[in-house]
């Protein structure tokens, strides 16, 4: 009894969506993946704030007004005797009559589950894939259930040997990788791409951009290979190294730098 | 019983779908819509061929290699008691553990739902919306289960007054709209956007530029402009005249052109 639906407690295979749901018809819906470890959900408030701005994007109501997100995570991470979960949450835009435009009336579907953490490696490697985010792509912008991008950049990249994709934005700017934000270092200064390089406002970035001076703006990959310590953040992996781009090495072999781990620690 | 789920006819509330099927956690699946009319599925075989390749292009295995589609529609349009249906197919990418890579062993999900055929108006009027589409994304060019950049354009649009939204693709050149593909006359000769301005490539469109002599290229919204007639092309809608564009009157109020109309009787 793993699953949370709707508030019942359910068995891991019997969390069940009605067919007919927007969520799985169209992708209408959101997600947050949140890291619970030591009793709480890790940076609950950025990840709540960002859930509530997206409902408002996309025009659906927040669950977070009707559940109390916290103590559910407590029992569901006790029922599954997990110390350490990565939680999901799912927010679907219900169901409807067929269509693009959303019927007024729909019932939206809101569904936490919790798996053992992923680990974490030492570092990992990226490959530049030939797909470009839309910089005005509510896709690329919100955490959607419309996320077949991302899923069909990690499956190129993994396909030639790398662990993750590196995206450029639609300009050509660096913005992200599949499933993370990109930080690098250089001559002793924090860069990552800024918002309206189509990326999608990560918790862990946040928390980085508020304890420490980081330069956001619009970076080329000629910028990013002159970097000194290249690093992906989010929310499950907090942040790890990179230890190449397209099979050249990355960021001359440095890691994540000291202040940052002190930032999320 | 008016659904068909992976061999069994449902109700139409009691089809359901995994929670942890990744067509509803990643937008990860396919679908076509299909218009059945006269006893039969119009352009069946282009609909097939196109699932095919989208099949191929996303590694999913195509359930018409499975499923006799005609047979299991010809049923259902039976059982509902529709003469002619909007026919929707859902494939899903199944069912894993967690994480944006799609694992080797999953459960994929065949969907088909019949619905009555909406209402096709004598004419519509476009917006154009802020968004635009990658021209390398997969969702933009696959009639996937990530949909909901043109579910937000079409919000977008309605909010403005008119009936669907009008994309330009991330390079500025005119797409399609939300849900079909777009052709303009101009001096005696239709017009319609090449496949590499992010556009899908829908049934209809297929079967009028194999019947006519159709310019296929890359245009700006101003080449738009001076257009004398222009429709959007769906397979529920078949072609329907575009009234304005904006708010200003589009193609000098020609409708569509009757050797159109000749190529989808």
């Amino acid at each position: 009894m793993t699953v949370w639906l709707d508030g019942d407690w359910l068995g891991d295979g019997a969390a069940v969506i009605a067919a007919g749901d927007r969520g799985l018809l169209l992708g209408d819906g959101l997600f947050e993946t949140l890291r619970f470890s030591g009793g709480r959900l890790l940076r609950q408030a950025a990840h709540e704030q960002r859930l509530r701005a997206s409902c408002a994007a996309l025009d659906l109501a927040c669950p977070l007004d009707r559940i109390a997100l916290a103590a559910i995570v407590g029992e569901m991470a006790a029922r599954a005797g997990l110390r350490q979960a990565a939680i999901r949450l799912t927010l679907t835009a219900g169901a409807g009559q067929r269509g693009l435009a959303r019927p007024a009336m729909t019932q939206p579907s809101c569904l936490i589950t919790a798996a053992p953490l992923p680990e974490v490696p030492a570092s990992l490697s990226l490959a530049t894939v030939a797909q470009r985010r839309s910089v005005s792509s509510i896709a690329a912008r919100h955490k959607t259930l419309s996320y077949i991008d991302n899923a069909m950049a990690r499956r190129e990249a993994v396909r030639s040997g790398a662990g993750m994709a590196l995206l450029l934005d639609t300009d050509g700017h660096v913005s992200g990788t599949d499933c993370a934000n990109l930080f690098w270092m250089r001559e002793g200064r924090l860069f990552t791409p800024a918002l309206e390089c189509a990326v999608l406002p990560g918790t862990v970035r946040g928390a980085i951009i508020a304890a420490l001076d980081v330069e956001q703006g619009r970076f080329t990959p000629e910028d990013l290979a002159l970097a000194q310590g290249v690093f992906v953040t989010n929310a499950l992996l907090g942040a790890v190294a990179v230890s190449g781009i397209d099979g050249a090495p990355a960021g001359a072999g440095q890691g994540v730098p000291d202040a940052v781990r002190a930032v999320l620690d």
